[in-house]
């Protein structure tokens, strides 16, 4: 009954250096953070997996939020994913100092049964087969967005493709959008991937914003909002597409494929996102309230209409 | 009389080379970009020095157009201003292989009596001695605004900042607004620059847009328009200015200082910067007319609006 965003992706122990500080193994992960921004809007469904090794207890993470961790498997003999990262002083570049891929490199985890009937779904980045395989287990989803990364186009376009022919929507930055259609001007490259399966393209451009392409030929430029404070990028794609699909999914069936409704979902995408990088790990988003996200969505609509 | 806009600036001989092509010896030069974008909506008054050995007919190069060559001086014993330069892949960065001030090194050109009574002035980026020396040959300018570089932020700022405490809008990209204030962040860059003389603020950054601040906090984010071809960027930045000012001038004299009025002129600067460099030289604003200007304008607007 009612709204079923499914999520799935990684729940990591992150150690992040940013010019504004360190943060050790905090929690991170982009199904965390896809969560976390899209229960502002809906209630989400999680799943993932972690090692007995986890320090955080996601129940509590969550406490207050309508996220249901039925989906969250403790793998015993196994160990949570961690990842290290610097990022360079413009923030625009980032270093992987460490990368423990642990139970995410192990079998994907089973998606619940009370979760199957989920209709809106989202496939954070990990390998396609592993995308493919978790999508299998979802009985009839309405709309299908999905993350990939550069190691996967570089290294299984194959399943790449098996997984574009079945999704609607792709979420990506804009370096992987260029080498997924080996082209460098970004609309002839957005027309190219609208060949290979989905009818929408959300490509994350960070602090220059976003283009949206769908394969009627619509289009959608929004600037980033114009944040003064900005600590720690990690998990602002993620935030963006949690928001992104949050409020997609809470809209009413006839509205929710409408173009109007995708810009209005792409600028809280947007919005949520500029929270998420006020501050270390998951600090920028769980220090807000909706109100917060309606006003800086009101600010944004006001500087970028004329 | 009417509407009165000068622009004083460089007229020089260039030689590009973009992953597109080479273009040797063409026409180039600021103050002739910027009369050529501008003169799609308004007259424009002209100030520039060339040499004997400048191969151009500037007379025909702006045959049917409203620009007004009275103020272009051919200095005898002299040599017109040559630049070559290179563009990388990405066209986001380039080099510059040869760079012959020639008449720009020498003493400024004069303002024609008939000019003096310009109201509307565009000090395109030279010395700010140069810039102060000619704003002062204008009687009683009602609007000036003026572009700036790296080297003067770097090896004259006290000049500049006596520039900056005379003009009302400054318009620079934004690695030279991160210089200006020391400052990486692009909002906080923008309000310290506010603090220095101009009541508004253009930042121009390529191929991500613009960002436009007021002394009163009024901004507007504007992406660039989705350009498929791009041959060529040079004079993007002062055909962006020329168009901004030229549609600005072009106005009544009660909207010339709304706010509104400013954001239609920015989005006028990003359409004909797009026109610009797609093609090699002035050949992007010359085969356009006013029609493919505003095609392309309700083209951005549409795209942006949500």
């Amino acid at each position: 009954m009612g709204t079923s965003l499914l999520v799935t992706g990684s729940i990591g122990i992150d150690s992040v250096t940013t010019p504004h500080g360190v943060s050790e193994n905090c929690l991170g992960g982009s199904s965390v953070y896809f969560s976390m921004a899209a229960s502002f809007f809906t209630p989400v469904r999680l799943i993932g997996v972690i090692g007995p090794d986890c320090p955080f207890d996601l129940a509590q993470v969550f406490a207050g939020r309508d996220v249901d961790l039925a989906g969250l498997e403790v793998r015993q003999n196994s160990k949570t994913f961690r990842w290290k990262g610097i990022y360079s002083t413009d923030m625009d570049q980032r270093t992987t100092d460490l990368l423990e891929l642990n139970v995410l490199a192990e079998a994907p985890p089973v998606v619940p049964p009370q979760f199957k009937d989920s209709t809106f779904v989202f496939l954070a980045n990990t390998s396609p087969i592993l995308q493919l395989e978790l999508l299998s287990q979802i009985d009839a989803p309405h709309f299908i967005a999905a993350d990939t990364m550069d190691c996967w186009i570089e290294g299984n376009l194959n399943d790449l493709q098996k997984l574009l022919e079945r999704i609607h929507c792709l979420v990506i930055n804009e370096d992987e959008a260029r080498q997924l259609a080996d082209e460098r001007n970004l609309i002839t490259a957005a027309e190219k991937i609208l060949t290979m399966g989905p009818g929408i393209l959300v490509i994350k451009k960070g602090e220059s914003g976003s283009l949206t392409c769908c394969v009627d030929g619509q289009k959608f430029l929004l600037p980033a909002y114009p944040a003064t404070e900005v600590k720690d990028p990690t998990g602002a794609g993620d935030s963006f597409a949690g928001a992104l699909m949050g409020y997609l999914s809470s809209l009413d069936a006839a509205d929710k494929s409408s173009f109007e409704a995708l810009k209005t979902a792409v600028a809280y995408g947007t919005v949520v996102a500029s929270f998420a990088v006020g501050d270390f790990s998951l600090k920028g988003l769980t220090s807000i309230t909706k109100n917060d996200i309606n006003d800086r969505f009101e600010t944004l609509r006001q500087i970028t209409q004329f």
